[in-house]
């Protein structure tokens, strides 16, 4: 039998939530149900819910910010226990067979990894993410929580986390690397803990310097807001690495001035225009720019493992699923500090 | 005394070349009196002329691939002697104490390094390229040419020959792999001779399919031409490395769409417009696009003795200094296969 639980759902492009009643299936061997305790509110769930990127597909059920205990688990699961602390992320499954899955890549699977929601799993059937009271996960996509990890604020781990994570790891990120994080959101924040963690020299490169005693708290050595008007040239060559969150500007001209030789600007948030670089940034400094998305299964347990060593976990506040509508008002106007965690107990009062 | 030697000048952007002289300093203890024996028609030449990057001098001789004999050297000349094969590049002088010239990479040197032409040495001299009879040039920017390449061909190798050879090692490009150069004039058809002699396997993209037979020839396993729609499609996801060497368009997504996971665009060509760059294809693939400039001068000495090792010179048309003006218009009309190289004897005749 299905289970039937409460969600979240938007009807189209730009819909409001309605609340609804989704199916999770049956448990299948290998299968794990998951009682969901936290969900996080990812800038991402915006663009998809308004179709922002053009391949959102309804009806939807954002969240892939998923913490939560296992309630059952299928008949041949080994790996996670009923009782378990664990965590799901933006995938739930992959082909399990192509080069990239193989070496532990799953979120660049060449036959197209499964999305924890806004597509489409093995069985044909649409995936519909944790803005509901429980999610089915295999086993295999179903990461352990250290149970340090405070369960609410480890929640926005699993997208803003492990996004800033796989990139810092590989752009080799260590004591001598000179970082900056631009734009302290979600991602960012994250990006500067962790980066802070790995020994590094962090800036952080904002609009204002509201949130410059924030970084500093959070590891960042240095703080520069772009509307001092030196910022840009006094900066210039600084940087190893320069990871953009911000979505707001495809020109990436500014940034890729601050990089030193064989600097990379690695572009984490996604602008819905083209970037824009002069060729001679690039040229002239042997300079990079690259994107960077989430990582793989392996590497997420990793980064989980990591930010228990370092007792790292997001800045959150905690909402009610009937918040949904002002939480994303709220990021529209850019007023989370620093992440929007949906309480998955509230589901039970929609 | 200074040396007075004949040389082609153009006096403002556009202007038509003179003939004119030139004085080349009395020698200081390090100098290398150089009697020039080819210099290349490199592209640049030509976007330097017409100022199409915005920060060319006049009056400016150009000519940067310049290989010759060694007529004098210095007192304290210890690295060459009279009568020796040598070459020189872009480069002629650098600060030699910043990061990047104690590394070896004087091409980035922190505080600007000499060009052979449109430059102002250390001296305050505005520098002169090639398009003359004679050049000094401190025995530190000198490089020895193997004897066994050919004088005239070998010239293009200084500047179209290490910008490619520095990419490739950069990329580290290897037996394993998967390599395409984009255009192949200048630059690209020494792009598919070094990438081959590397044990690369390598494929040529360019307009049309004039030019498949040659690049078979250069060490090519596989060619494509745009002219073919389905050439576009049927390479997605296919190279680890692609080197642009094509200035005319500024769009990199048809070439991205063509990197496997990871791989990396290479912008050798410098196309006025800044470049555009759909982000998804980043995110995406974990790509990148960076650029890329010559090399120092150790890494150009490498080169050179990769060369005389795998037998790679330029494919070369020599001209006689009288036709310099056609030259240029060739290289408009793309109409050289694939580097014209002047006989620097025929300075004498202007």
């Amino acid at each position: 039998m299905p289970t039937l639980v409460k969600a979240l759902s938007v009807a189209d492009a730009g819909a409001p939530f309605r609340t609804t009643t989704i199916e999770r299936r049956d448990l299948g061997a290998t299968d794990v149900l998951i009682d969901i305790a936290y969900v996080g509110v990812c800038h991402s769930d915006v663009h998809f819910v308004r179709n922002d990127w053009g391949f959102s597909t309804y009806p939807m059920v954002p969240g892939h910010e998923i913490t939560g205990v296992v309630a059952a688990v299928g008949t041949a699961v080994t790996r996670h226990a009923v009782g378990d602390p664990v965590a799901v992320g933006n995938l739930i499954d992959s082909c399990r067979e192509c080069r990239n899955c193989r070496a532990g890549r799953e979120q660049y699977c060449q036959r197209g990894s499964v999305g924890t929601y806004n597509s489409v799993d093995r069985d044909g059937v649409p995936t519909s993410g944790g803005y509901s009271q429980k999610i089915v996960v295999d086993q295999d996509f179903v990461l352990k929580l250290p149970p340090s990890l405070n369960i609410a604020a480890a929640a926005p781990l699993l997208c803003a986390g492990i996004t800033m994570y796989s990139a810092l790891r590989h752009w080799r990120v260590g004591p001598d690397s000179r970082v900056a994080i631009a734009g302290m959101g979600g991602l960012g924040h994250l990006g500067v803990k962790l980066a802070a963690a790995m020994g590094a020299q962090v800036s952080v490169i904002s609009r204002t310097s509201a949130n410059a005693w924030d970084a500093k708290r959070f590891g960042a050595v240095c703080h520069y807001a772009l509307d001092d008007d030196t910022t840009l040239t006094a900066l210039a060559g600084r940087f190893d690495l320069i990871i953009s969150t911000v979505s707001a500007t495809s020109d990436t001209a500014p940034l890729l001035n601050l990089l030193d030789t064989d600097g990379t600007l690695v572009m984490a948030g996604a602008p819905v225009e083209p970037l824009s670089a002069p060729v001679g940034l690039l040229i002239g400094g042997h300079r990079s720019l690259a994107g960077t998305s989430i990582g793989g299964i392996a590497e997420t347990q990793e980064m989980l493992d990591f930010c228990a060593e370092h007792r790292i976990t997001a800045e959150v506040e905690i909402i009610p699923a009937t918040g949904i509508e002002q939480a994303f008002a709220r990021l529209d106007a850019a007023d989370v500090h620093y992440r929007l965690v949906i309480d998955a107990a509230t589901f039970a009062d929609l």
